[in-house]
């Protein structure tokens, strides 16, 4: 089917990429004319026949937010908008709400897949109304991997943010437990093959998981990680779970735990840690390093 | 090969089973004669032509304890005993030190597999000298999944318990983000279909794994558990991994997350929560639920 | 001084009296009749000489939302609001904006003192510009507790609920640690006497402490805590506390802690818990409590 | 009375000193004999008179263990070795039986004060048989800080030193409370006065306490703790306390945050956060710092 595509950077660029491959039609805006099919956003609409969809893959927040609004201006009733970057799912309701009021519908859509999905296929997980979801399901189908899974309608508009910011949640949790139990591996005298240890965990055991092929790949290259600095970012569907979890009352021990580590991760020096150092030097005149 | 094999309940059986179909010689012992090959541990060594090979299978702590020391004065110089049991790590060299004494080697092998290890293999991890992890490849390379992982010697002797020890401190991290996960997504409002969404991250997340497929497996049974208490167990091994750690003065937060929530999961009601009720009731008249 | 109070609840009520004993002329206005002095707020700005003081003292979220606009209304230009229940920092500047357009001040209080405050004094925490914390000052005097500190001015407009909320944050990672204490205490098999330890605490220790008398009050009503139950409410503070920390990158493993295990104390069954069990029930046909 | 004090340091030199000015008559031996009063042991026990008392204040570990085994040579039935120092509450048992044997008594007491001790006195906390406690009251009395608190006689051999961690363990927790609130008000915008706010909360708050004021005291010579690293030593009972913790299958959420946050504090790069920073690279292509 025909579809516009807002955003060609790295995800929506292999997004729209993997559409074609797939039998789309799909006109592309970025606002780097060098890659754009199109000169400005009211061109890309103009080039959809009606009804439209319009798939929009630019960084969460304001740029989002502008781009829905200036479609929400262009677009006409009947036509569909599909937001696939890594907004808040509180945003969804928002932007569904306006264009709802001039009749475009609105889907939301995690996406996740990293430098992956082309080749293999994007997992998707999408919120909105049945027949929005319905409409889009050819593309949907093109853009996830081959085989049953992948896909899926996960509720509400704003389901499909929420499960992929729970997703990234557990992402963070997972990789937090694989690195703790690398440190402790890598801190024993007694386990000499740290590297061949990982390796074998990949047939048979409980542990076994696409990070942990990962990980097997990470130290081929580099044993010991000792060309990486132990700095961690967090793209902020971490902290959108920790938060989501307090105002529901849900516990989330080790996710904050592994949240929490990537902060510490940032701090050329930890102000709590120094306080603990200089209450120390208070009551018992443990001595301080300066 | 020749093999002894002490213990033939659930584990120790199946391996037997397994060891049997792939070719090897094995004579079993268990103290319910009912399963045994041979009336008495004594026997069994009869039974075995020297150098000899007995893999322990029994339950960690006094049993293990009783059965290798028995071993030590039954067998000679030259002999072989495995600890496949879910031994501490450093019970394996007091074993290694007693049965080195008498000239009998000493191979420790953490095994992970539960009730899937018949069918589809046992992951492997050993601890010992090379000639003893030689000497026992052929029962390894049997007991195995097929491929080239499954089986790693880790190093000296205790590093097969002791990375056991930390597989299974992972396991308690990776099920405990999963969990917390779910729980997150079944508070939500906006999400409708949870057990389709943790199906569809089967393919093209970053969160695929062995995990994530039982837990697809356990909400197709029972979509809101609504059927279990919330309740487990500790084998041992995540607190000894936590303890490791904490002698090693590495920082596991999440996996120690996870031992917590286990044991909070079985207190009736919790100490500490008693006293923060106490405490809010003693500075602020908060009431109290009695 | 003259001022108006709104709310005359356990802290409203208290605090006018306080303030009355102090030589101040209080009116108080409450939605329930039987403990007004005045029938509407309406009356009650009437009844002040401008220009006005109005002690807003209702609960959090929408009461004191909607008590701020109507006195927005209903105040004139060189009146001043105060702020003095537990509102999220972030409304404060809300507050201050629209009323700061019709030319009245605005000033947020964080009031800490509960069932005690009325005999031993307030603990204030207070934010906004320095001229209208100076006109309150007669009042933070009589409020607080005698002696040199009680009373802080924190910072710019919603400094003072925000640093209230901190406050709050450390009382819960204080009792946590102290109630952690105690639930290990009462599991050991060594100590005979718990209750007289805490006691002895009380001189000379690093953690002696207002929270440490309480927890020893509260063990002399009730040695065990068997009369209660492990079951806590959070105030909303702990929340934001937490909250705020994870906008600001700010790692708070502790006050965390304190506050998920809060979370958990509510919870009937923890369903996190109950996929943990669903889990070791898929992969080890480990027995699971039903 | 009468007492031998082994080991002059810091702790033990003071404590000997606050004995003398209460009117016991001490007889000191340390291996520096620049401040021992005799040159060994063995004229320390010729020097003291039957029923003799021997305070044993030296390193924990080998130090300790190696003292009260040379004791147990030289002392005779009916005397009474104290030991004072930091050690694990196993020790205790193991010192009592051996010297038990000889019918030398044996009384275990955590010891508080740190460099204040010797001026306000030292909070005690003791494990023994009521017989040996009770002939021990006259030093206790003099060692502990006036007024009714500051010495508990809490249980069995073992319970002085297992409160004595505890109390440390709840110290962490309540360190780790107060320096995260302090790392929270650093990094807002609206508080410009965080000392002032600290110095306020030692009035009239939920949270006052002698760390409060310690922290004050810190702050006051170094606002911003500029001239400190967040690099904390952990003194092993705070260690101990977890592993009891896990041992009794107490959750430490709370505490074991505070210990881990102090293993953190002293790695120059975290070999954890290394891996997440590879592992995110592996999937996702993100930047890595190196």
């Amino acid at each position: 089917m025909q579809i516009g595509m807002v955003g060609l950077g790295k995800m929506g660029g292999n997004m729209a990429e993997r559409l074609r491959r797939g039998g789309h039609e799909v006109v592309g805006y970025d606002r780097n004319p060098a890659i754009s099919d199109v000169g400005s956003l009211r061109e890309l609409v103009d080039r959809l026949q009606a009804p439209r969809t319009v798939w929009v893959m630019v960084p969460a927040g304001d740029p989002t937010r502008t781009t829905i609004e200036r479609l929400g201006e262009l677009l006409s009733a009947g036509d569909l908008v599909v937001d696939g970057g890594n907004s808040h799912y509180r945003d969804d309701q928002v932007h569904a709400d306006r264009l709802g009021a001039r009749g475009i519908g609105f889907v939301d859509v995690g996406v996740s897949g990293g430098v992956w999905g082309l080749r293999e296929g994007y997992a998707l997980m999408a919120g909105g109304a049945p027949e929005h979801i319905e409409r889009l399901m050819p593309i949907f189908t093109t853009l996830k991997p081959p085989g049953e899974d992948g896909f899926v309608h996960a509720g509400k508009v704003g389901a499909g943010h929420f499960v992929k910011m729970v997703h990234n949640g557990i992402e963070y949790g997972m990789m937090q437990s694989l690195a703790e139990g690398w440190e402790l591996l890598e801190a024993s005298d007694l386990v000499t093959d740290v590297l061949a240890t990982f390796r074998s965990w990949r047939s048979g055991t409980v542990i076994r998981s696409w990070l942990l092929e990962l990980l097997v790949r990470a130290l081929e290259e580099d044993p010991h990680l000792s060309e990486l600095k132990g700095y961690a970012e967090d793209s902020g569907e971490g902290r959108w779970t920790v938060q989501a979890a307090v105002e529901h009352a849900v516990p989330l021990p080790a996710i904050t735990a592994a949240l929490y580590a990537r902060f510490t991760s940032r701090q050329a020096d930890s102000p709590a840690m120094k306080m603990i150092a200089a209450l120390r030097n208070q009551f018992g005149g443990h001595p301080v390093a300066s």
